[in-house]
Order: C-alpha cells, then sequence, then structure tokens
C-alpha cells in the first residue's frame, strides 16, 4: 500500500473511537502524526499540556483500540495528557481551556468516555482500585484502568494505592508510563529501581530466549513463567515486590506491541502492570529536548521556531518572588529551599544552578516537603517552602502537627494563590486562606509590590512559626514604590477619605490598582491595604469602627478566608455599621480567564467602583 | 554471678541512661523486667498505650547503650512507644497524661532527649532526613534515627520518606520495629514484602555460613557482602531496591544484638535500616495474646486478671454508632465501610466479621481511604469512611478534590471530634470544623442523642456531598428520646425563652445537658440545637435576630469553626445585637482530662450559666 491510499482521518470530525479498528498500521501512525500536529499547533494558541500529551498520543491509541470505554474506565492520572483521548472519544478541542468550553482534564460531565476526574497527580490507582471493588461487588464485568506516569507513582498517595491494590483480588491494570521526567524530573530511589527491570541484561536475554523457542505471541502462562524468572532471578522493582504481573516495557510509540501488551493484559485474572516507555514531547522537537520541564505547560509559542511567545515587558510574581529568593539566599546562609516538583512552574532554574546544596526538590512528595522542613527547621536551618496554593492543601496536616503545633520557622511561597484561570477547577489557589486560618499560629500575608515582597520575606526569617506569604498567577502590573516603613502586623493606608462613610480593606495586587482607580477618579473611600492576612491590624480595625460602611475586597481567595475572619473580628470589636464582602464564593470555580472569572464574581474594580457608589 | 547479686535500679530514681553501660545483660534483662512491670502498673491506673510500649522496652535500652541522645537524636515515629526512652532519660511518669503531668508522647520542652515531637503516624523518616541534611550543610557530627513499626511505614508520608531519603547521601539510620501489628494489622502487600527477606531460606542459610566462616563478629565489609548476594541472589523487599544497606532481622528482646547490630549501622557512611523483630505487649500476656489492637491503648485495668475495668452502664458514642451502622448496612446494600486503621477504636470489630467484603481497612493510609471511596462512590457504592477527627485532617485534599469537588455522594463518621483529653495537642478532634467549611459543597452535622444520630446516618445517603458526621470520644450522658420529625439542615428548638433576652445556639451531645440545665433551673433561654453545623437553618437564623443576646455554644470545635460561621452569617443578615462565642480558642490544647480542658476554656456547663446571667 503506498502512501498515497492510505485513509487519512479528519480528526475534528471523529465522534467516537470505533474507526480505530479499520485502520492498519500505517494509518494510524498517520492518524498519530495528525494528532501530534494538531496538538501541538492547538496549544501553540490557546496554551496548555504540551509535552505529556505529545508522549501519549499512541498509547492513547492503543488504548482505545484495546478496550471500550463505554463499558471499561480509565483514570488518565493527573488528567493533563488526555487531549488525545478526547480527540479519538469525538470531543472538539477548538475551545479548549476557555469559558464554557473543553476542559484540559478528563470531565465526567463531558463525556460518558469520561468516567473520574483529576487535576492533582497521583489518585489515580486509588480511584481505579476504588472502582475495581465495586465491581467484584456488583459482579460486574469490566476493566479498570490507572493510566500513571514515573513521576506521579512516587506520591505517598500512589505508593498507598499500589501497596493496597496488591493485596486485594480486586483486578486493576496500571499502565506506567515511563518517561524518565514527570513535572521537572522523577527523584529518589524508587525512580531508579522502577527501571532496574528494563535495564537488566538478563531479562533482556531470556526474553529474546522465550521469543526463539516460542515464537512471538507470549501466552499468559508463559508471563507467568517469565514473572516467575524476574521474581526469582533478576533485579527487581517495587512492582515485583508487591508481586504485581508485569508486561513490559513496551515501547510506548509502537501501536502494536502495545495492542498485544493490552490484549495480555486483559487475559490476566489478578492486577497487572503494562509499562510503557514513552517519551515525553515525542514528535516535537523542542519539547523532546526540554530537560527542565518548559515545554510541560506552555502558553502561546511559535511552532516553527520553537519560540515561546512573551511579552518582554511584564514580569509574573513567580519572577519577581525568585529574584527576592536569591537575594535572600545570598543573605541567609541558613535558608533551604525546598520544592515539590514545581521548581520550573515557579521559575526556581537558576536557584538550582546558584545553590546546588541548599534547594531540594523533592519530586511530587508535597507532605514529605513540609515534614522535612520541620527536621531542617528545629536542626536550625530556616525551610523555604515553594509550592502553588492548590497543592499546599496536600499537605495541610503536615502543616499543622509538624511546623505549626511545634513553633517552628518555616516560610511558605505559595505561588498560584487565587484564581488561576483556565486549568479551572482542580487548580484553583482561592482556598489557602480559609484553611491556613483554621491552623493555630499561622502568618498569613499577601504583597501588593516589589517592596513589600522583599519586607515580607525578610520577615519571615523572624517568627517561630509557619509565615505564608501568597502570591498570583499573574503579571506584577504597579511597581511605583515608595518608599516605606513596614511594621509586623501593620497593614497600610494607601488611601484617606474625607468623609467617615466607606473604608476598603484589600488584599493583594489588585489594591495597588484599586488605589490608583480611587485617586485618578477621586473617589471618596479609604482604602487600606491588608498586607497581613493573619494577624489581622487591630489598630486599624478600631480605625474602621467609625466607618458607615466597610468593604472587604479579597479577589485572591474565598469569602470564608480573610473576608469573614476580619467581619468576625470587627463584630466582635461591636462594630454595628455596614460590611460587605467582595471575596470569591465558596464554590467550585470553572475554567475561564482570570478577568472573566472575576466579573463572574463581581470582583473586578468597576464592580468595585459601582458597590462605592451605591453606598453614597 | 547469682541472681541476688545483680544490681536492681530504682526506676523512679533514674537521671539520665549513663548507668546503662555499666550494667551485665543479666542486669539489663532484670531491668527490663522491672521496666515492664512498671509500665503495665502504670497504664493499669492511668491509662495510655501499653502493647507498644512493652513490645520496645528492649530496644530502647539497647538504643540508650549504643547512642548518646544529647548529641545523636532519635525520632519515635507515632511517639507512643517512648515510655522507656522517658524513663531511662530520667522522667517522670506518676503524672503521665494527667494536666501539667508528663506527655505520652515526645515533647521537646520536656527535655533536651526529645528532638522531636509527633502523635500522628508515619513522619519520622521525613523528619530524619530533615535533620540529617541540616548536619550534613554545618559539617556536624551527629546520628539520626528514625524508629517506626511496620505499620506506619506504609502510610504514604512514611513512603515518600523512605524514597526520597534513599537518594541522598545524608545518613539517617531507620529502626524498623517489626511487630506484625499495627494499631490494627498491617495491611497492603508490602507489609508481606517488609518480611520477605527474614524469611528467606537462603538468607538464613547463609547468614550462618557467614557466621560460620568468619565468627561471630560481622564487620561492614561483610555487610557489604551480605547486601551484594541479598540484593542479587534471594527476594528482596522494598528497602533493598531502594539500596538501603540493612542489618538484621535481629531480636528484638536480645538486648545483646542490637546492641551489635546498632554498632554496625553506626560504621556505615550511608543510610542503613535496622531490622528488628519485636512482639508488641512483650512480657504481659494478654497484650502478647491480643489479635485485635484491644491493648494498644487503654484505659483502667486489672493486672492480674487481664480485664478491662468499664462501667457498663455507660455506652460510648463510638458504640452507639457502631450499632447504627450495623443497622444501616443489612438496609443499604450499596454500604461499604471504609477505615484507616482504627477499627478498634471505633468499636468496629463485630462488622468486620458480619461483612467482610463490604468493610475494608487500608491500614494507615487516610489519603488512599478517601480517594478510593470516591472511586466507589461513581461506581454506586456508598462509602462510609469511619475516621478520627485529627486524621480526617491528613486527607484533607482528598476530601476537597476527589469527593466534594465531583460531588460524589460519602458519608464520614468523624470519630473523637472535639477535645479529647489526656492525648493533647496533637489528638484534638477540634479542627474539622473551620477546615471542612473551607471546601464547598460539604454537609457538617451533629447529633445529640442516639435518634438523631440514627436520622443523620440515614440521611447521609441521600447527598451527592460528602456529608460529616461528628461525634466526641465521651460517653452518651442522655438519651431520652422523644419522637422528633427531622427535616435536612433543619435545627431543634429545645426551649423557647418567655422574653428575647438570650437565645443560645448549641452543637453536640453538651446540648442535652445545657437543656436540662435551663429546664431545671428554669433559665429564661431560648436553645437551639444546630444539627446540622452546615448548612446554616436560615429560618431559625432569622428568628434569633429578634434577640438581644445569642450566644454561640460549641465545645467540640474552635471558634473558627461554626462559631464564627454563625457569626458571620448572623452579621450578614443585619444582627445588630451581642454575639457570645463559646467555643475553643484556636490554639493547640495541651493534655487534660476533657473536663478540665473545658473549664479551661470557660466551655463547662456553669460557665455558660454564668454567662446567661450577666446577660439578665
Amino acid at each position: 500500500m503506498s502512501k498515497k491510499e492510505l485513509r487519512k482521518i479528519d480528526i475534528t470530525k471523529i465522534e467516537n473511537p470505533d474507526f480505530l479498528h479499520d485502520l492498519s498500521y500505517k494509518e494510524l501512525a498517520l492518524l498519530s502524526e495528525d494528532i501530534k500536529n494538531y496538538i501541538v499547533n492547538l496549544t501553540s494558541d490557546l496554551g496548555g499540556h504540551l509535552s505529556p500529551n505529545l508522549g501519549t498520543i499512541d498509547a492513547t491509541i492503543s488504548l482505545c483500540r484495546s478496550f471500550n470505554f463505554l463499558n471499561d474506565k480509565i483514570i488518565f492520572d493527573v488528567g493533563h495528557q488526555c487531549y488525545t483521548y478526547k480527540i479519538l472519544t469525538g470531543r472538539n478541542l477548538e475551545d479548549l481551556r476557555k469559558k464554557g468550553g473543553t476542559s484540559g482534564f478528563q470531565k465526567t460531565s463531558e463525556s460518558p468516555y469520561d468516567h473520574f476526574e483529576a487535576g492533582h497527580s497521583s489518585t489515580s490507582i486509588s480511584v481505579a482500585n476504588g472502582m475495581a471493588i465495586a465491581r467484584d461487588l456488583d459482579k460486574k464485568n469490566y476493566e479498570v484502568i490507572a493510566f500513571i506516569g514515573d513521576g506521579s507513582i512516587v506520591n505517598g498517595l500512589a505508593l498507598e494505592g499500589l501497596n493496597l491494590a496488591a493485596q486485594d483480588n480486586h483486578k486493576i491494570i496500571i499502565v506506567l508510563n515511563d518517561n524518565d521526567m514527570s513535572i521537572n524530573r522523577p527523584v529518589g530511589g524508587l525512580s531508579k529501581a522502577f527501571r532496574k527491570f528494563s535495564n537488566s541484561a538478563f531479562y533482556i536475554k531470556s526474553k529474546s530466549f522465550i521469543a526463539r523457542v516460542f515464537g512471538k505471541r507470549i501466552s499468559a502462562f508463559l508471563a507467568h513463567v517469565k514473572n516467575w524468572f524476574k521474581r526469582h532471578l533478576i533485579s527487581m522493582n517495587l512492582f515485583d515486590i508487591l508481586e504485581y504481573k508485569m508486561i513490559g516495557p513496551v515501547n510506548g510509540h509502537d501501536i502494536k506491541a502495545m495492542d498485544k501488551a493490552f490484549k495480555q493484559a486483559k487475559k490476566f485474572k489478578e492486577s497487572v502492570v503494562v509499562h510503557i516507555k514513552t517519551v515525553k514531547g515525542h514528535g516535537y522537537k523542542p519539547a523532546e529536548e526540554d530537560e527542565y520541564g518548559k515545554w510541560h505547560g506552555v502558553n502561546k509559542f511559535d511552532v516553527e521556531s520553537g519560540q515561546m511567545i512573551k511579552d518582554k515587558t511584564k514580569k509574573s510574581w513567580s519572577v519577581l518572588y525568585k529574584e527576592e529568593l536569591d537575594k535572600s539566599m545570598a543573605k541567609h546562609e541558613e535558608a533551604v529551599i525546598v520544592v515539590p516538583a514545581t521548581g520550573t512552574g515557579s521559575h526556581l532554574g537558576i536557584l538550582f544552578q546558584k545553590y546546588p546544596d541548599r534547594i531540594i526538590d523533592v519530586g511530587i512528595a508535597e507532605e514529605h516537603a513540609v515534614t522535612m522542613s520541620g527536621g531542617l527547621s528545629i536542626s536550625g536551618k530556616h525551610p523555604i517552602i515553594s509550592i502553588y496554593s492548590t497543592f499546599l492543601q496536600r499537605a495541610y496536616d503536615e502543616i499543622h502537627h509538624d511546623i505549626a503545633r511545634m513553633n517552628l520557622g518555616a516560610t511558605f511561597l505559595v505561588d498560584r494563590s487565587g484564581l488561576v484561570g483556565e486549568d479551572g477547577e482542580t487548580h484553583q489557589g482561592i482556598y489557602d486562606e480559609a484553611f491556613l486560618l483554621s491552623i493555630p499560629n499561622t502568618i498569613i500575608s499577601m504583597a501588593s509590590n516589589q517592596k513589600e515582597a522583599e519586607y515580607l520575606l525578610e520577615e519571615s526569617y523572624k517568627h517561630n512559626c509557619p509565615f505564608f506569604i501568597r502570591y498570583p498567577k499573574e503579571n506584577v502590573v504597579e511597581n511605583n514604590e515608595e518608599a516605606t516603613c513596614y511594621e509586623f502586623g501593620q497593614w497600610l493606608v494607601l488611601n484617606e477619605a474625607t468623609k467617615k462613610n466607606v473604608a476598603i480593606v484589600s488584599v493583594g495586587p489588585l489594591t495597588r490598582s484599586l488605589e490608583r482607580m480611587i485617586k485618578d477618579e477621586k473617589i471618596d473611600a479609604t482604602l487600606i491595604l491588608a498586607l497581613f492576612i493573619s494577624p489581622v491590624d487591630m489598630d486599624k480595625v478600631d480605625s474602621l469602627l467609625a466607618y458607615k460602611n466597610i468593604i472587604i475586597y479579597d479577589a485572591y481567595a474565598t469569602e470564608n478566608g480573610f473576608a469573614r475572619y476580619l467581619e468576625s473580628i470587627l463584630t466582635e470589636k461591636g462594630y454595628k455599621g455596614n460590611i460587605i464582602l467582595k471575596a470569591v464564593p465558596n464554590t467550585y470555580v470553572k475554567q475561564a480567564s482570570v478577568d472573566e472569572q472575576r466579573e463572574e464574581f463581581s470582583l473586578d474594580l468597576n464592580s468595585i467602583k459601582n458597590c462605592i457608589n451605591l453606598l453614597k
């Protein structure tokens, strides 16, 4: 068959994956190539997860050929590698990550082909285990597949799942997507151990020996023999000691080989691991060659040149804090940075080079990051944990039990605090204020400009408690820094009204935009920047009592955070005036741009202006 | 030396562990026996952790001989096995677990010999890793020891720590206290895998071979050889694949053998695991023979007969909910109980026998318990997670991301909610209201009597969200149940005042005692039972607006929970009267009896009466 005769699929017109059975492997290769180009072009325009999706195109094609996902279940761990799955199950990606559009993650409301949802990593094995137990209790008949990467599997939740799913008789299929690289790179002894098997010369020899003697079709029986050999004679990995059946390693870009492996996996009665080796960013050179995870999640880029399109006049809050952190590391020898796999996302790359001994990437292990920091802190170091707000909640107990309860000093740089836009419900950084306020002995803060950021970071060394410094996934807008004296716990009065009608207590960088609006438009309202969310500045609270109306403006958290906390304190102080909360409702916020999300909740500056005007 | 000549140590007069070096092994055996009897007698009177402490007497003696813990560091995982350590480092246990007395856990404020604190399990390896990194950065010289049981090591945090401590060059010593039984019993494939090594016939043979050829002193070099053999020729465990050096298994009741093992461990430059086999409850027959963990933590008991001393007229809330759960399991085929190692503590034993397929003990794996429940729920089952309040916080992200966000139905039976008394800071169940309120889409409730408990459990099946039912570590006091119609979200008016002076909104069982006091003493106050903490009953809130004073009484949680939440809602409703919060301050509450803790915070009934009287 010449290339001309190969059927070409219009990938925007796919309704369901049934057509995959009719294609030859050559046609499937063509389809794979088309999907790759489609995803590269799509993300170059809309942004999204690039490398993980390119790496899993072929595996997804094979999975959709080997299983019927209207009956069988699949859980993509993290869910950021499901674009091909969405394409093959008939979803339009033209509105990917846009308001009302297709989600960048699995979404049960979107399609009967989606069976669970994620966004945070390492949940898939536990979910699959639960589904398999339910299936067997109901005596139903379907396969449950957890598709998980080698970076995610070393997280504690995944390891718990792996351990517990190993012991029971509820079969699951774990597809280990081994690509030698998680968000940054897999760390720890296990990531090496996972790879041991495939590097074993004996195994490679025995495999070809078995193939030679028994032909290419390896039956389930032979897999048993192979497992016995492997377990008893050669070096083993975690799956082996947990007594999982193992298939592979299989080339994760060889659809035919994977078809066979999955066929074999279906035959097992027990839980089985299919180990596939994939190349992250497969087929797009800049992503393939990426060592630091820069092509993991992308914004706009030029496909031809592989250049990211950036507005160089703007600086993100991540970059600003990286600069401050750099200065701080030079000044404070006791500082040790701990980061759970988000170093690239938080732009810390350069610090890894400058302070190799004093920055520790623990991989996707948020709990360990915090508890280990407890050990550092009590030994005289000052840990600085760089983490996203949404992942901080994975270490709630460790912040409580291993840091705050013991009066240990630690700085938390909470990146991506507030609304995060396109990633949607799973990634919102709006809950941390509320859950951190439920922990005794915490300091929570948020700067509105660089000077304050510098001050907060320096101040954070002085306290024997966890000191949280929040900052948003946004660019720094205002930076006209005046010389200010900061004092711990003190809020800043940015504008003083002539009448005691309206006072606004406001959190975070938007406060500076509000300040400009108030000054430009000569709005007669007092504006106070709550540099500290906790403790509350009681002197300023006293001064607020004289006002008829108090607006608490926190566009960076739910109303259950600072807004209700301050409201409660005002009430306890006997305030009888009118309190208006302008904060995110305590709900799950769907994907849209941050501006759209703010407008939806009337948290944009215009809404604040309208609110003030109504109080006149 | 006849037994008469052996030196006998008065264990209440020990000042530090230095004397241990001067004792012969026979004298040490005598000391061990004395400590055992002391601990048995002590706990039979004061309560506390019995089995874990009996199991580790000999190991602790050996550790204190082998290391200098004014320089070297030791972290007892969970910390409930440190009584012998406290005795040997000169602490008085006569006031153990009492107000102002010695803690049942390690406590840095108590002694320079305590280097970290715990109460929750599985933190020790991460802490040790942090301490070792700090030591090496400072070029200091001390050993760091994580002492951890086989039940704790399968928790995600410990596995993360184990994985990450394996890769770096910061030496720690992990003492694996392998006693075949955690709080209930270790579960999952790993607990089997940990034991593989010791069961390997080849290893046992090779060990005696080496001993025969090289004499009994096994040098570090030979340990290397042994490790090589083990890794390459025999079945391996998790430590092996992570490439930890391994020593053991050593008899954890043979002080001499352990002395040698620890000496060897000190010689290694790399991290090393010393595997000791101990018998939980060692030396006290009822505890040794205990299959279900009943002797793990004890209240008063008779030493001779091994009978627990119980007031049979009283029923605990745990037992009440076990009875309700039993009925519910019979009625609802879709119900599946998931419990993270606390089945015995929550008295679920009988349910394991009655519904073996529908109750799953996942061991100390709170995160997996919740995420797996997500898988059960989306597959048509109704998971009921039985967990202590203090451990619930270990699954904060999973409740958020895998249950609440996806509108999945699940019941959480939150045992030991509220003040817990003698266990102190690490075990308080007072934070959950606040942290659960920070999660959207949660229902939080607390019954005051059995009828309500029955209603809440039944109601919890009807909602597509996590439904939390809290109950305290207390006996059921009042049980005079009247026939009441319950409706979702509705609070109950227990007493109606003649004047609109004082209304009390009250949470939990204490409300019934308050009701009796109000009726008996003819106190003119309206009393409302907030059966639901969230959602708030808005009709009742409206009716409250007419009152001059509102007391929000929640002795079962911090003020950042229900108290401030309702205060905020009252404020938003325009309430201008006086709100008084009677709840636990947002702090760490030290050990004392629950009654003493309530008095300290003026949360006892007398304080409430005084508060009401002041409002007249």
